[in-house]
């Protein structure tokens, strides 16, 4: 971390300022530019808080050199971290494919599409019971019913379930399923993360919509610091001035996550371009660029479907898109 | 609400969309154009899904003309709604000027800024017990001790109390707290909004960092769906390329509100800027604009706070800027 | 075109504005809804001015149906416009790979580059002579000079010349050059597009950095309107919050620009992400996502070049790159 | 400026580097982090590359202390610039009005608001005569002749004129035009910005939409370093998500500004919100936050304007809201 200090400091704030950071077990190197004086702290620098310094009357400025983040970091965690979900692994070479429909809407409709993604060769099965929607005059999912149907379409299939805590309050309800989903909305609901911190279960942490990279991975912290490592990251696309699309895919965060962290990293091209029609083109540029995973939506009756129909596959889009994945994955071998 | 069909339309589909359009009590008004066959629906659309509408094989899009809000729409309710707390006013003129600490830190701290504040004229008092945090190893607030120390400082001064609820497990710590903020990490937490809706206190809302201002009156909307019309709406910056300001201050977000909707909008330049140096500047703009009132982070030390010292104003500049407001409102009467 | 009136309309405006609208040859389709009136024009609404008509008093708002750009429409120009530059194809399933140097620097520079890339299988050099830096400390490129050694480059390894205008007094001396280059900050430069539409060679026309994909193909249409129907579009990355990034590359704007124009689309990495480390993966994303060829920044020796070195691969590494490029289009085909 | 180093470096490449910098006439003090190597740079470091350095093998990141511009620099030229217009002034406690249509028209059109303006009393008048159309299909503006009738509304009122450039090929025709305005397309057009270096008039710089303030500060620098020092930078919103104005208007901008230089600073608030019904408010904002000056549309017949009437005010609504600008500065005294 470096510290630039403003010119003609006062002494006695300097000296305290020395003395405090020297309380905190770092080592001071010290230079004097032509117009300020400049503090190159080293040591473990993860703990300080930066706003506190920047704040000090002769501090004009602050700037880390290195990450905030330790457990997330792939500098102290040089291996790929693999997440394993029943028979699915995710991370470390292991290729996940998770699947289903934005909603939960009745037992037919998730068996039946958990029976075809089976058979296509899905990994994992995806499904909303407490959806958040912008409107409350909007559909707003089964709840825990929902969760009910999802453990019965494991029960019959063997598919592992995706689904989206949207409050604490909801936790107890999510003994059985397999992997908590975060929400771009809840990426930074700190209290949320440090729960989940306690949990064994795997995380599944989507990036928020004006999120960057570096505050994602701080968030993977906050669930790693807890004692909870399983978290599995999720790019599901940053709010942007473009509107063609509903959200931009930032498929360069895959590469940038793969250097930074140890973390799986998987992308989900339904939400982020919120068009079928885009979906097959932005799958195979993931898994191209190194994605982890995937998780689309797939819905047997799309036009039919309670929400966000616009953005499902059908099972036989899904059917054909999985194919195109796997002659892909087999030519980067 | 426009519906725009693909051209060659399968005719059974057709008459299905419109058969159920119908049984909405929508009225439908059709068109051919040169390429696609359009319908307009007259009735009220609030409830209509535009997402489910657009998945629809035939259709090519679907637009809104109308707002998705009632409830926190101008049109419906055209008097300005004005929101009592103790003595305070906000709204349909009456201007609310809300200050204190970031975090409520001890006994001595928080009293003694109160103290302060009331001898300038503030209205009401701000200061954090539970604090969001990028960092798990940052200082995380005082917790429930915080709640109680802010009901002192009230105790002494009088000065009802503003402060956050991070997680709705909080909610029954918040019973004797006069404003209920959400924060713009919140904004779009459905499930705390709605449960917002059956509390009778006034809730400050929060502008979330990427959310346009239909989406924010849309969150308005949950709330006052619940049956608590009682919402302050707060612009506190939106996340954009810009690094000179922490967020960049989006003051249009005041008279567009204004022609919109009826409920009393106020500006944190605070946390929008970052910097205690712009906070002047921004905050008599924001009075000039049409603000119904400032939330302002004023700490006695500013640069030992725990937390967002570099944007806290002291007392004494404080008392300056209110001046300062002093001045210009009575300008502009 | 969708017109939405004010309700209370003056009845003289109202029939002024519908007699205007019925002399551009446009037919008027109205509809009262429960707020306002609608009308919906139905002709060739392209030439419309969707600002004059919102600026009309009895007017609420104005949406457009349809595209307002027409030569670059792929609904009116089905088939992949295939553009040709010496042996070289780009579109129609025809991939071109264009690298080289950021700057020219010398002869032996740009010559020994050239030959590396042809020996590897490049189909065009890129290099830049005019360069636009943020700085005017920074090395500004050779020039005219510049484009000489590129002629030379071109005329020991017959690879075709793809290099940037920065202002149209350069335009004589691109006489030779085959494709000319307008770099994102001239994307909306119509002076500039209005003179390459009178030029008959290709124009390289890369997306600005705050533009929508609508924007683009209406700067394009400035080119085609002109005569000139040779454009490639290249997307180079869009400014957003993140920056761990140059920029934020958009490949969600290939399968968008495939859906909503003819014209080819190429991507360049090598901007876009700022860092050679990213480029590999992001090229074989774009290739997946169905880019019809790359541009790349290739130096023979990246650290000692004059510009952008950062982002510059060297020729091994774009062997490297080549080869997997080729293995991936083979899966596909 | 700081060069962080990475692990392990070769020791080979360290001298290089090191005696590199030595060379630039730089003095180096170097200390070892943790994980690695710092070197911080004192001297003057505007001209060095920091792209060129963040290439090197041996460099992980390179990190600016101080801004890259001189000229344009507060810390160098403490006090403010005062740029005078005939028997206008903008800077140092001067605010200057300017107001006119988006397009010159007519010479009656362009006369009669000259004369409104006059009477109200604006001190310089603008008005387009060569105008940047996204479409090209829309009205572009009547070029030279353009030029023409602004002079003769000029030699009618006596105001001083602002007009556009959009192309180098027509400074020619600016010769006797007082105030030459570069529109945000063209604020990195580096070309130009060179180019009017070395003129001696006043260059009005408006932002980019896509652009920072330190590098609309660097645009400043091209201009001020060919000598040219009189420029007056307009702040007219930048490009963000939000869709219910056309940008957003930054003035934080306007702080941040007055801190980094002596520059005088203005405010467009039409185009920033392209609707005449928030020009008010944001126009008086501006003032509030510290504007040297505003630029505003005025249309006599805003309805029937050939372009952005849907922005314009009516001389009526220039005129009261005059009065309250007067209201407000004096209060502000």
């Amino acid at each position: 971390m470096i510290i630039v200090l403003k010119p003609n400091l006062d002494q006695k704030q300097y000296e305290n300022l020395t003395m405090w950071l020297r309380n905190m077990n770092l080592e001071l190197h010290e230079s004097d530019g032509l117009y300020s004086k400049i503090i190159g702290l080293v040591g473990d620098t993860s703990a300080v808080d930066t706003d506190l310094i920047g704040a000090m009357e002769i501090v004009e400025s602050v700037k880390r050199i290195h990450e905030p983040y330790k457990a997330a970091n792939r500098k102290y965690h040089p291996l790929d971290t693999v997440i394993e979900v029943g028979a699915a692994k995710i991370g470390g070479g292991n290729f996940c494919a998770i699947a289903g429909p934005c909603s939960v809407e009745t037992e037919e409709q998730i068996c039946g599409i958990a029976r075809d993604l089976k058979s296509i060769g899905a990994q994992m099965l995806r499904g909303g019971a407490f959806k958040p929607r912008t409107s409350p005059y909007s559909f707003q999912g089964l709840g825990v019913d929902g969760l009910g149907l999802l453990l019965k379409a494991r029960a019959e299939t063997g598919l592992p379930i995706v689904t989206e805590i949207m409050d604490l309050s909801q936790l107890p309800a999510f003994e059985d399923i397999d992997v908590i989903q975060v929400g771009a909305r809840n990426m930074q609901n700190f209290q949320m993360l440090k729960e989940l911190g306690k949990v064994r279960k795997p995380i599944l942490l989507k990036r928020g919509l004006s999120n960057t990279i570096e505050e994602w991975l701080m968030s993977a912290e906050y669930v790693m610091a807890g004692g909870n490592g399983n978290v599995i990251l999720c790019e599901r696309g940053i709010r942007t001035f473009e509107t063609a699309t509903r959200n931009t895919l930032d498929l360069s965060a895959i590469p940038v996550v793969k250097e930074l962290s140890h973390l799986p990293i998987i992308v989900d091209p339904s939400h982020a371009t919120g068009h079928a029609k885009y979906v097959e083109a932005m799958s195979l540029a993931a898994v191209a660029a190194g994605a982890d995973g995937l998780i689309i939506e797939v819905h047997n009756n799309p036009t039919a479907a309670l929400c966000d129909g616009q953005q499902s596959l059908t099972p036989e889009a899904f059917r054909k898109l999985s194919g195109k994945i796997d002659v892909l994955r087999k030519s980067m071998a």
